[in-house]
């Protein structure tokens, strides 16, 4: 598939690259666009719209407006997502998780969050389960700095929570051949055997609460938009077991800070994780890739392009929390009146406050964690 | 393959069909045949030869002979075999778990007896769960009715104790690929990806022990010859996770009350099921296939054949435990000096005390299973 400039767009659950186009990705994917009317509804209940709605972050869906029938008519919602513990956690991350407190709050529900350490350890020979079992530990301090409502948070670690999820698994994998894990995610002969079994641990989450309560629950998964070949297989299986299809709200990808492509821990130069000090992050910012010009004059005369600038999209879709203000830096951008310089140093104070904040919270998650798990 | 009488013999993990040739099973497999140099080891230790041994019903090994060398130096083994709890336990089932008691008593040593409900479950889409816990609970009676020490044995259930096994099946499944559970299992892609995975949780219990006591402990499998593929693949992944080969003891399959093939569940009437009256029984046997002439004129002239005779086998490797007494009645067969209606009433006799005492130790471990499970 390749976007109208003639990069080739690949986005799977396991590669995004080329520059994404997110309307033929709807398209390809068959998902819906987020419409007035959707997010009207949403508004209403959680009492604001979050910006990653105002700003188009999260855009595409499949059956939300089902979520929020069901939710106006007396049967709210399970939260799930999830995160697959493999290194230190960035923006990219955090993002999606920051907008999953905010549906939490809107909805007062459940939220399950599972960290798939058994697919990390099958994919990564390099690791072992101490070092699976550190990396965990370290992502699921960020988990909770986000503030997740403790009372009704539940963070699954599929090797320590197995118990919860195997049967589940089972009846979800009797239902999943190889030739359909092959279309969907790739896997070859040479795939090892957990791996092959995995979809069905990741699809089993979305059926828990229906399976805990002994009743049909609804369950909307936020998510980055290429982790929905996923759920795809989850929503099939789901109708043969007598569950709901999880629906299923979509970001974007984030941009690192360098040129094209989403936001990567390979490439941690571009990367602003959660533990790097407002120093780090603000080096990163300073020789960050921009939309801008080559030089002052070429800027002021021309102005820059914030929608490839991730400086500029970091500041709109995340740290810029007036309307008024993110679209005058916008305009700014493209009218020239703004340099790429200050641009970087606005972000990067914005983000200072933001890691600081985070890193409190982070600290303070160790004297809570035991409230979060299963 | 073909035996020397021309049937097609086929001896996989899922199916044995044909006249099995034991010799060519062992060539064809790469095991060895027990020596008499082993036997009398075992029988030191045992302080007798079980009849199974002496009959030659269990006859052929990996690395029994090391596994009595670790022992003798002080480094026993543990043992693990296991059942798929897929309906009633007949005769052929109980066979080697009769064995392995002696095994545990020779050894004096801890056994894992796994119960894969979730391999069960995968294969028979008319299962659910429910039925799946019913029959594991009526199969947990008879294994217990054997007469294991409840100090030194664990019985495993896979989904109740997947806690126990995941971390494990992970590191084993890791190390394994779908070419080669297609290869040894005869999976294809229309295989369902829950089944792909099980190889790695049978093999799991291999290193329980080993991982538990966080040192090398060797581990001995007794079973039917034709789940050594399993155990080929538990050989290859044991070097790569540092821990020892398990090592093997096989038994022949016990067959059928009807002509030809092992005793099997889907022919009822050819079985004898551990909860069947002795009255049911004894039909049964009255009904049998046997290796005489269709005469008694003819029999008494030509003798009957009790190699291919089940009344025969099963006195032979079962239910005469007097050597002298088996062997005259191999004898009088071949010779025609016992008629086969004789024959049956002698073994029906002995399948009526039998069955009764095992049948009382069934209802007994009902109040003394808690002291088995995980």
């Amino acid at each position: 598939m390749t976007s109208q400039n003639g990069d080739e767009m690949v986005v799977t659950p396991w590669k995004v690259s080329g520059e994404v186009d997110y309307d033929r990705l709807v398209q390809k994917f068959g998902t819906q666009l987020l419409t007035d009317d959707l997010l009207n509804r949403i508004k209403k209940h959680a009492g604001f719209l979050h910006l990653q709605l105002r700003r188009g972050f999260f855009f595409s869906h499949r059956d939300f407006d089902w979520i929020l029938d069901q939710y106006e008519s007396g049967n709210p919602p399970v939260l799930y997502t999830g995160r697959g513990p493999s290194g230190k956690i960035h923006l990219g991350h955090i993002l999606p998780w920051i907008f999953t407190k905010y549906l939490q709050d809107a909805f007062n529900t459940k939220l399950y969050f599972q960290l798939t350490d058994d697919e990390k350890f099958l994919i990564h020979p390099e690791f072992d389960m101490k070092k699976m079992s550190d990396i965990t530990y370290d992502n699921i301090l960020d988990i909770i700095a986000v503030g997740f409502d403790p009372r009704k948070t539940k963070i699954i670690t599929d090797v320590k929570d197995i118990s919860s999820l195997y049967e589940l698994a089972l009846k979800v994998a009797r239902h999943v051949n190889f030739s359909t894990v092959k279309a969907v995610f790739g896997f070859e002969d040479a795939s090892n055997i957990g791996i092959i079994f995995f979809p069905a641990i990741q699809a089993a989450p979305a059926f828990l609460e229906s399976s805990l309560a002994n009743r049909n629950v609804p369950c909307l998964i936020p998510a980055a938009i290429d982790q929905d070949p996923y759920w795809r297989v989850a929503r099939d299986v789901a109708q043969k077991l007598g569950y709901y299809k999880p629906a299923q709200i979509h970001s974007k990808f984030l941009p690192g800070l360098g040129k094209g492509g989403k936001m990567s821990s390979s490439m941690p130069e571009t990367c602003i994780f959660m533990t790097d000090t407002p120093n780090v992050a603000k080096k990163k910012i300073m020789n960050a890739f921009t939309g801008g010009q080559a030089t002052v004059v070429e800027q002021k005369r021309l102005g820059g392009n914030p929608s490839i600038c991730p400086v500029g999209l970091y500041n709109y879709y995340l740290f810029e929390g007036d309307d008024k203000a993110a679209g005058e830096l916008w305009k700014n951008c493209g009218s020239g009146a703004i340099l790429c310089g200050e641009c970087k140093i606005l972000l990067a104070e914005k983000i200072k406050v933001f890691l600081l904040e985070h890193q409190k919270k982070r600290v303070e998650a160790k004297e809570t964690i035991e409230k979060y798990l299963m």
